[in-house]
């Protein structure tokens, strides 16, 4: 099964293991006569591997990405992009040590009983490593979106029970004070929350979950497509295919669920020359498609699973046994913040296949 | 964009307006030899279309599907099953005085603006109605799930505030008390609530939403794949493709974002011949691959959009005016009991495909 | 597999069998907006099954077509067009005795190889009955090119050894020719050998092969994909997937082997304010691209593998046996004849979803 | 649109341009436990560029691949594998003089009406160099092949008019003529003619066209599907998607047009305890599926286009003018020879894809 491509007309392959020689993703149906430089992936790689701090894990990736393909004089030729991304920190001895053992929330015991064979160094295809292969391909996306005057945001929404409280921000106040924010949370007074939260789980050798949201505005409407083509449909997949997510709401979300019809309905009004709602609980979709109304959706982020913790485990010959893991190994206390820039990355190449699919639509 | 379709190696193709000549379905696909009849089909859609009561929409469809293809002498021959569904009960004419009114919470607006033409009678290809394609071509797919000993169950688990409680039930004991109860609610205490602020919502022309919950027992470890394919990736996919649908859980869902790591791994244990984990808060998967522990997910359904209050809109013409639904319009005030099979139906067909994709991970 | 559905975004799904209650075709990703009625269906299906005459085989199958969803008003509006084809004239009886034997050229030994299942009343799904399908779709197909001044025609060039000399005719006197030729061959010259030909298998109890040749004129340059997805790659998978068929070209073909590069070679010129070639043996297109000029292409049609001579043969218990096929049993001398509107058909088909497909080319 | 990739459940994706840093396949859905390691591919990719000799162009493209992911310990593990090779010999200076003028019977004039953009050096993407990724990927699909005992022998069947002609060797002995001779032609006396005409259109700048004939010896009965998936449109596809290809055939092919049903039929028998055909005139399928008899078919390349005689053209502003290649440009005087490791190599890869998708035909 050909399990590691993603979108339709705009379609991304990624390949590489977290401890091989690189990770790379392929771009194939990048609409030509787009600038695009390595710079350009080179910023977003370093926003999603920020500088060392206390609430991300200590590997210093400074990622730096080549572009082997697709550009022509600085531009995209409607050929496919080729970006690789070398793994300079890969240090795979720390895992010998546990290589035997099934380790509690990951995926090493599910892709030995699928293949039978597991890359159990710094796990493989399973490490959340992959997502810097759609950060890379979602900067081109984005200068797509750009072109279309069209901003997405993604922000650090909760931490345990501590939830961001937004005022009336612009999207682009929003993007300032979320890059601003050492965990990526636009609201200052709950990140500080966030962040004793996050020191805390890390100095009991735990880890704790959290949300990130997102929003995108100047999507036009008509975007999407019905039935098993929804809009959110497609963003849901979008982001239940990064590691660690157990859930995804589009507008009110789960919350819809304890609305009443005539609180929830967005009621349709006259705004200059444009047909608006009053209200977005539905979060920018109706039907599947569209609406023009901003964007808006929640991804769920599980605690890491990765603790420094001892736990309780089984060996691959089925002896009961225990885990612990080596001294000194990466992991992220609170992986929600890590995963900001990647769910934006997902929404953009989701909304980018929904530009040019939609092509399609009229005569 | 192609648009009506779900599934890789097992696919469907539904077509058809709420109020065409008929519904049908496409199932391209299913492997050969599998014992097939009519009135499987119809049993399932009865249940989709339940009894007239209180706490559901009045439409009298008791559906009757023909098959026209893809059987010979009882079974399945490997060739596409095509499955008819005429709609018998489809009066357009209350639609004909509020064509031209943009209904709040309902697609006409944004398949206007993606299409410039939409069939308003009854919603269209936008309608609920779609969804009995799905339950029809979900027989094939359970009836192949049956033959791998997999039973799934989904059973409407919350409305409003009112959550379902369940005790130690096995999976046949919550089959069963599900299909004994008006609104699919295996918790009798909890349905009897539910009952009444369902009641309220519709006696005060209002409606409400609710949750399902599905659960899967039986399932082996190695289903589902890496990266974009993950299980719960295409689940969440199925689900929000659903009419009505806001968000979509797995495992713990959005409580896990409220836990610790120590607390929401679950440990391995030798249980007899076999690996297991002592709890089950992933919900069945790991790294978007099966366990073998029960999978487990949460749907939210928004309440219904359509509700019998005066509400005020815009006209195509872009005039402020007001929408009120003719009297004796048929509407759910609770969408989520009729989604209760249909939930169950598109975790049938993910789960088939994944059976089948499964088949090439190894040599 | 889901193996019976062709496209990407003008997407077909054909289903039924021979014998059964109906075939019929599900279009999905027709662009709304497009006027449509059954007439214009019934029209090519008509062309497709000519008047009995003595070169193609006497089941009259007045095909008629119901649309059953996809139209509001007379025009598409997005949603998928399902058709059906009732069968009318569908008598299995006579294959009674000989479904045990296995049929020289016939599909019921692989599909029985393949599925352990065979319809074997008039071949099933193997039956040249479903490019009815093919052809009703195609009428959706042909009036988006007709929107876009492109014409296709398709044309018997060849029987056996004779073959059909064109002289300058323009495509629109070509077209007429065709139509009025009961073979479909616009050289009434060559026509006329070609009857013989065929009425010479025919008194024999044989069937002889022949070739269609295509042209399509009004194609803009630009259409077709790089690499993978060559306009000439996916007319030969198109026309391949035609019964019957043992062979593909496009501008010179397998002439073109026996061609020096300078011969072979087409000189760009500069004509009016366009650029063209003196030649075309590329037959229009130029690294799977369309240059503007020509479409032409030419498919190789075996002789029929039902005949009426008594052949030897193997019984599905693998006893050796002999095959007569029932007195009155119906079936073309020179399928070639009958394959003309599908050729055309299928050709439609192609550059439609390129078309569509091309929208994505540049920013 | 996403052109550059090719396979359902065996899926490749070619990326970079002829003068770029490099090219490089991506091959996802691999089965894990396959053995394999870069000298694998280093061997066939020397078979794709041999010595030096008279008959095929002077790059001297001692490619050597590296793969970057997918393995461990020696063994596929289902994760994508990324082979990179990288370009050496990349001179694109001479390219400078003519980049403004369209060459005949090359892809600059199609990709700049299509993309706007072109990168000439080299061809870019249009440049059959991208078939080096091509045998790469087909190194781990003919692995597969092997374990099930299928073997794939591609040789040069014609150029211009003469034609090899095979006496009853076995696949073996024909693997080893073909692999022996410096035009990969089996028959040696065929070869010393085709060599003759192919110097004689080197020695007049000029290049010439050929054949190539590919037979699969030990296919199981059951491969390819019903209807669109026909085994033979699959490879009809893939050997269009080769440059320089104009036509496909499938046993006897055009040759079919001629002959007699009575002659043209493969009749049943019995042999040991399997059902074969006592002659193969079908080519190795039927109804698009494979009866376990040898598969065999034959593609059409034109002559280079690529030739050093001055031809008339137009410059990219439309002004007439002349193209003469520069000195020393490197071009093969005839395609068909380097081409047969390639027609391999798509025979191999749409074979394992049917290997794959076959197994979910039954229950």
């Amino acid at each position: 099964m050909a399990s590691n491509a993603f979108g339709t007309l705009f379609r991304i392959t990624t390949w590489g293991e977290s401890h091989g020689k690189a990770i790379g993703v392929v771009i194939d149906g990048c609409p030509a006569g787009l600038p695009l430089c390595e710079e350009d992936i080179n910023q977003a790689l370093a926003r999603r591997a920020p500088d060392k701090n206390a609430y991300t894990s200590s590997r210093s990736e400074s990622d730096l990405a080549e572009i082997y393909s697709g550009l022509f004089e600085g531009k995209t030729t409607g050929a496919p992009i080729s970006i690789i991304i070398p793994n300079r920190d890969a240090d795979s001895s720390k895992y010998e040590p546990i290589k035997h053992i099934l380790r509690p929330g990951h995926a090493n015991f599910t892709y030995l009983a699928k293949y039978g064979e597991f890359d159990y160094r710094g796990g493989g295809r399973a490490s959340a490593r992959e997502t810097a292969c759609r950060v890379a391909a979602s900067v081109v996306a984005k200068k797509i979106l750009s072109h279309f005057s069209i901003k997405i945001c993604a922000y650090l929404s909760s931490v345990s029970h501590t939830v961001a409280q937004l005022t009336n921000q612009t999207i682009d106040e929003l993007i300032k004070l979320t890059y601003a924010s050492p965990i990526y949370c636009p609201d200052s007074m709950a990140a500080h929350d966030m962040m004793q939260c996050i020191t805390e789980a890390k100095n009991t050798d735990d880890s704790i979950g959290g949300c990130v949201t997102f929003i995108v505005e100047g999507l036009p409407a008509g975007l999407g497509d019905p039935v098993y083509e929804k809009l959110e449909a497609n963003l849901a997949k979008a982001m239940l295919s990064l590691p660690a997510t157990k859930g995804f709401e589009i507008g009110e979300g789960f919350l819809s669920t304890q609305m009443l019809g005539s609180k929830h309905n967005d009621l349709f009004i006259r705004n200059d020359d444009q047909i608006k709602t009053q209200s977005n609980h539905a979060g920018g979709t109706l039907g599947g498609i569209s609406t023009g109304m901003p964007l808006k959706g929640r991804v769920a982020f599980k605690p890491a699973s990765s603790i420094q913790q001892t736990q309780t485990s089984v060996d691959l010959d089925g002896n009961q046994t225990t885990l612990t893991l080596p001294q000194g190994s990466r992991h992220d206390p609170c992986v929600a913040i890590r995963a900001v820039p990647v769910v934006e990355a997902m929404c953009a190449l989701v909304l980018v296949d929904a530009i040019l699919l939609n092509r399609s639509a009229k005569l």
